[in-house]
């Protein structure tokens, strides 16, 4: 399984790829957590997203053999641009599968990266990505479920705590649950007594029903949720990483992470998307437990087209 | 008239108060605008918006019986915060004349700096204000006719030539003219073959017209532009210093600005409001002409409620 000495080879191999990103304070996030607030920015990482860590680590750790013949993945979301970002790096081939109805946007950002995208139909999306495996020989990133992933997305956290040591606790969003995963392992390596607490959407809520069951559930199908980056179930080496480092698990309603992103947006003027602002709303959630306390949150990524705003206002008017 | 030493002057009071704002550059602007660009942050400033450097001058350049008695303006904008912040730092009563119609957030955000808010109806705001003056023995701080605001707003771009001296083009916004008199003062004075360009939005577009003519044209009535910061008439010292300058007006369409504003969001993650975006449209009009140059852009503010994203979908599905 994934270990601090993962991490710290991963640091090593993404070092100089991806941005250092900065560590973002404030008092008005300070005031209004009633914690000291450290913001790891990976929303102005590169792809803005974390997942550029994981990407990046997992496409330079293949041997130059079988990277030679290029990677795939499936995804419309961030991973499928981190993946084409990391194989530009090592300049290899890429083949991101989407489905035909992903918005014009995220294609042309994919293909930016110099990826070569594969259309297919929603629900058969492992199949083409399976048959890219075969034909082209290409190997299969996954976007969570991969060591070398999760390993990659531990570097956030090993950054936070290199700049920032004595955090009583650190809140990271949690899906398929490779940041979750990875900077637990980070965090409990370097400093065991700082808490781990995974933020996840109410309507997504498979990770705090597993931890709680000691079995892992099966993800929701279709969820109905702004956190477009926490839709999928949690992965199976991602659970028994987080089973083994004692995280804990606060799920959060729509209204409540929505309405923290919308603060931090307005009060930093730095973009985040719905789905890290659910460490904000996990964290106004439990303030007083962490009341003046030294408090790290990762800010998983900030692609977002504000759609969610709008969506804001009406609960608000509820 | 308002001079570099002023400039200076108003940099030395404002000292501590107000944000040294970052000066951000990105390969990405530089690709998409073909220029080496230099992004001075006002959005990062104090309230959002530069206007807290010239009202902060204004503020503490009162005698203390002057001050004393407070200080008033009619806004429901980002000056209106802007004064009542910097009477909260000399520690004086401020009065905000708004109309009753103003958003309620607005309204918050004015009333958290300490400010005394005099509701009125929109038609009437000048007499309000005029009232408060005369009952209360306040000061009226007018947003750009004023030499001192003027001072203070020059700020943004003595920092900016002290951190890039050696810049080509000065890109900044125009609407009463406070922060574009104070930013071609200071350049031309600094560095007078650095060329000082001022973006107007196509619907409010008294700058290019007064510019043109020689003589100060009347601002447009009930203007209709998502460049809020920027609807207000151009004032006549504003002007003069303008003239005296050799400043240049660029007209930008709202589909060009916002637009700009969009894609500067999406890729860099700092928000930043229509009216900022004005500078970024204006050098993609002038593109060829600034090729490889050097130039840095004011970026006046980011308050802003995206309500602005839905429109521009509308522009660009015409």
């Amino acid at each position: 399984m994934v270990t601090i000495a993962d991490v710290r080879a991963a640091a090593e191999r993404i070092r100089g790829h991806v941005h250092r990103t900065p560590v973002v304070t404030s008092a008005t996030l300070d005031r209004e957590f009633g914690a000291e607030v450290f913001c790891k920015c990976e929303n102005l990482q590169k792809v803005g997203a974390f997942k550029a860590r994981g990407a990046t680590n997992a496409v330079l750790a293949l041997s130059d053999d079988t990277a030679s013949r290029g990677v795939t993945a499936h995804s419309s979301g961030n991973h499928a641009a981190a993946i084409a970002f990391a194989a530009r790096i090592r300049g290899i081939p890429s083949y991101v599968v989407m489905p035909e109805t992903a918005p014009q946007v995220k294609v042309d950002a994919v293909r930016g990266y110099g990826a070569e995208i594969v259309f297919c139909k929603q629900s058969e999306r492992e199949s083409a990505c399976a048959r890219v495996q075969e034909e082209r020989g290409a190997t299969l990133i996954h976007p969570f479920e991969n060591l070398d992933v999760i390993a990659g997305q531990g570097t956030a956290a090993l950054e936070l705590l290199e700049e920032v040591p004595d955090l009583d606790l650190v809140v990271v969003p949690v899906g398929g649950g490779g940041l979750c995963a990875g900077t637990a392992v980070t965090v409990k390596a370097l400093r065991p007594e700082t808490a781990v607490l995974a933020a996840e959407p109410e309507a997504v809520d498979d990770a705090a029903r597993s931890m709680a069951t000691g079995i892992r559930q099966p993800g929701v199908q279709n969820p109905k949720t702004w956190a477009d980056g926490l839709m999928t179930g949690l992965g199976a080496p991602n659970f028994e990483l987080m089973q083994r480092h004692a995280v804990t698990v606060e799920t959060v309603s729509e209204a409540a992470f929505l309405e923290a992103a919308k603060f931090f947006v307005q009060r930093t003027k730095l973009v985040i998307e719905p789905s890290a602002a659910t460490v904000l709303a996990a964290l106004r959630q439990r303030a007083a437990e962490f009341a003046g306390k030294r408090v790290g949150v990762i800010l998983s990524g900030g692609n977002t087209d504000f759609r969610w705003l709008a969506a804001l206002d009406e609960y608000d008017s509820r």
